[in-house]
């Protein structure tokens, strides 16, 4: 048994969040995910959810607001989901999933959410624990992005996204469009040299100019339709090959990545885009790598959706990365 | 001309459920529908749709209800299709296609339905006509399975589905979540040994104790991201030389096993699945191997629906197999 | 400069129908499409966008009117796509693109408002500008067909949809199902031989008797399933021998013909069709070609759309189509 301790005081998950069976033949996320922070089991991967409920960056960058919503929509589809394809790593003590609940956002700036949501990702990713961020706008990746960078250690980082996000600050302060302009323009940062992958983006959701600022940085964007006619098993391989040389990989998922016939709830929907089984097999397959060191999956827009739908498929993404991430252990062990 | 009475009275399809063009040069399926069981067209192929409007074993197995209002959906949806990919088969005497109308669910315990459901389908199958039920829920599956396998002859089945439905009886009693457990422990049963196949199944909806039990009882289950790696048409493949062995398969459809973007209206929607296509091809081929002795449409719930959307993909499913059916009786003449 | 008249007036675009960025780092269609129709810049390859707010055609076909509303949902859309794919294009003058805005509708009759969409679609093919014409119903093809025959040279046509609408006149009159019928029964046809292809024709969707009806006319048919089982590609690559041969190639989309799940806001969805990435890389091969001049989307109906995602598809093929038109431009000059 360990525990967790932070610095910030963290609101726990709300019990009607959370489903358990109770069916011993038939167990639930719900069931296995450890809630009580005192007695997190020791485990070679543990994997820790960890909810941000604010909307303010996409409010700053003129989107729709909703997505402060999607961490308790997650964890509602997430606790029922079956744990099937990592129970043995639970059962064998290879893996433990936590649940650290949500940073306060109430009254706090985006500033000091984001203070929050840095001191918490750093202390994880420095015990070895997978953070899964469940934002949020997509300024999360902001504070995700400085925790990784914060022992000095280089890193990558994948984001599948229709859009690039790396936009100038708006008077000089963070929104939902900037944390990867943030990030390059960070001063001494440990991103890998050709590091960063910008992945699924749309011709017609992303300028020029900042696809051409990525590029010029030394950075890649893979757009959707070369990633079509590539192959996304192919492609994914390649942006695996950037990002992943380092040997510790952030991987950032937007959900407006998804066709929004898949992914309707969301803070800007685009007709065209992933099928969810598309990125399930990359999420799976980074997991399994043995290089991911952090997921967040943001932009989930609880008001739009449809029956749910989206929150469902969030929460199978993150049982994708468990699945990828016990697969290691267990070969490891 | 031949004329279909049963044991147990059965309610007319209402005529708000059928469309009809009135158009020869563009009939629809309710222009080419028989209604009037009393004047059955004889045919080498016969086709019976039976409606079990109930959502009784979904209640009990603790899902939301509405699949009761599927069978006046889909036949909306069924009877505005052209025909066309079958004409030539009804219009050479080598199909019909009949309606036999609702059972009466009304005031009626599941266990009382399922006794017609089994009455009903029992007296289709030994006259060689093709029962396509529109349930109801996924219990609608063991009086189906009780049916076929009341002549003593071996058959097999296939379960196209998220779930293994192979769950416990809750206080003795069947439901949505139970069939397969009950064909499974059938006392003398005709299922082909290794006949029974899960096609589709996904890892995050079905326990791994349940997916042990069908493997345990020599059975087999396919789950739905092997069915990907593999290529579905590889896999249906192998899931018919399974079920298709003993000359006499089962097909049972929950709609949701495809992804929701394209069944919304269901009891338990899933975030992926699979698409139109994919089951289409698969529906068709059984159809046409020849082998096909009765289909179930089950778990579409209207309530939940998006403009029709499911009931329209429940219809073209049934269209698909009508013109598989078709073309076996047109080859085979 | 050039200036565009017309015999009748149009009625300009409504400005809250435009979004602009304003943002030279990431500008939007709406920031580059020119509504001013006295200061068009000439350029080698001018675009024009004109719609058609009417569903008289749908309405006479029985069908459920809404297209009416289809010109305003997708200029909102539209406006908002980044044009990075044809930037260059725009940049170096190669291409312009305007919206003439909408043919008065009110207090018309449909035949009034096909005689003015004739008369400004022939005034475009004349000048080689390339319309596309925003419906409105599928009747709007008509006026487009003589439109494109009015200069006495020989045309091909492709009709992307699910159904083929060669429906007979009602009392004499033209309607929604009804406008290659009124193509093929044209007395001075300038349409090429073997110039006509249905493209993506469902079985459950279209009569027997008017599949062959089109194939008896010497045009082709091609089905959805025997699409599929070619590959898309290649099918599409054989649509284009057929109605390209000419040099002169109009391509008609109603955008039934995608699977409901991702353009649910239609006149008569289907459960299956195309996905969108299918027809988008049709449209811009057909485009970059170099025989394109004219193009209509058709049959969106926002009041049955979920948030925009019709609207924003049918959108996304204008931006194809305009990225496909500026490849070959640029490649030209």
């Amino acid at each position: 048994m360990t525990s967790l301790r932070f610095r910030t005081s963290l609101q726990p998950v709300d019990a009607s969040c959370i489903y358990r069976s109770g069916d011993s033949e038939d167990p639930r996320i719900g069931d296995i995910c450890v809630y009580d922070l005192q007695s997190l089991p020791e485990a070679p991967c543990v994997v820790a959810i960890l909810g941000v409920p604010q909307d303010i960056g996409v409010e700053r960058n003129g989107g729709r607001v909703g997505a402060a919503e999607a961490p308790a929509a997650i964890r509602r589809a997430l606790t029922k989901l079956a744990p099937t394809a990592f129970l043995s790593a639970l059962q064998s003590g290879e893996l433990a999933l936590c649940d650290l609940g949500n940073i306060e956002t109430d009254g706090k700036t985006l500033e000091q959410i984001h203070d929050e949501h840095y001191d918490i990702v750093a202390q994880l990713v420095r015990r070895g624990i997978v953070p899964i961020v469940l934002g949020g706008g997509h300024d999360c990746a902001w504070p995700t992005v400085r925790a990784i960078s914060s022992d000095g250690q280089p890193y990558g980082v994948i984001n599948i996204d229709a859009h690039t996000d790396v936009r100038p600050l708006k008077d000089g302060r963070a929104h939902s469009g900037s944390p990867f302009r943030q990030m390059l323009d960070m001063p001494s940062s440990c991103l890998a040299p050709g590091g960063f992958v910008e992945f699924g983006i749309q011709s017609t959701g992303a300028s020029a100019h900042h696809i051409a600022s990525v590029r010029q940085a030394g950075m890649h964007v893979m757009m959707l339709d070369e990633i079509r006619r590539d192959g996304i098993h192919e492609a994914w391989q390649r942006a695996m090959s950037h990002a992943a040389a380092s040997g510790r990989t952030y991987v950032s998922v937007d959900m407006d990545a998804f066709a929004s016939a898949y992914a309707p709830g969301v803070s800007a929907p685009a007709a065209d885009g992933f099928a969810p089984h598309e990125v399930r097999a990359c999420l799976t397959q980074a997991a399994a790598s043995g290089s991911l060191i952090a997921l967040d999956i943001l932009e989930v827009n609880p008001r739009y959706d449809v029956d749910g739908r989206t929150a469902k498929l969030a929460a199978q993404l993150i049982a994708d990365v468990i699945q990828g991430l016990a697969s290691t252990r267990g070969a490891k062990s």
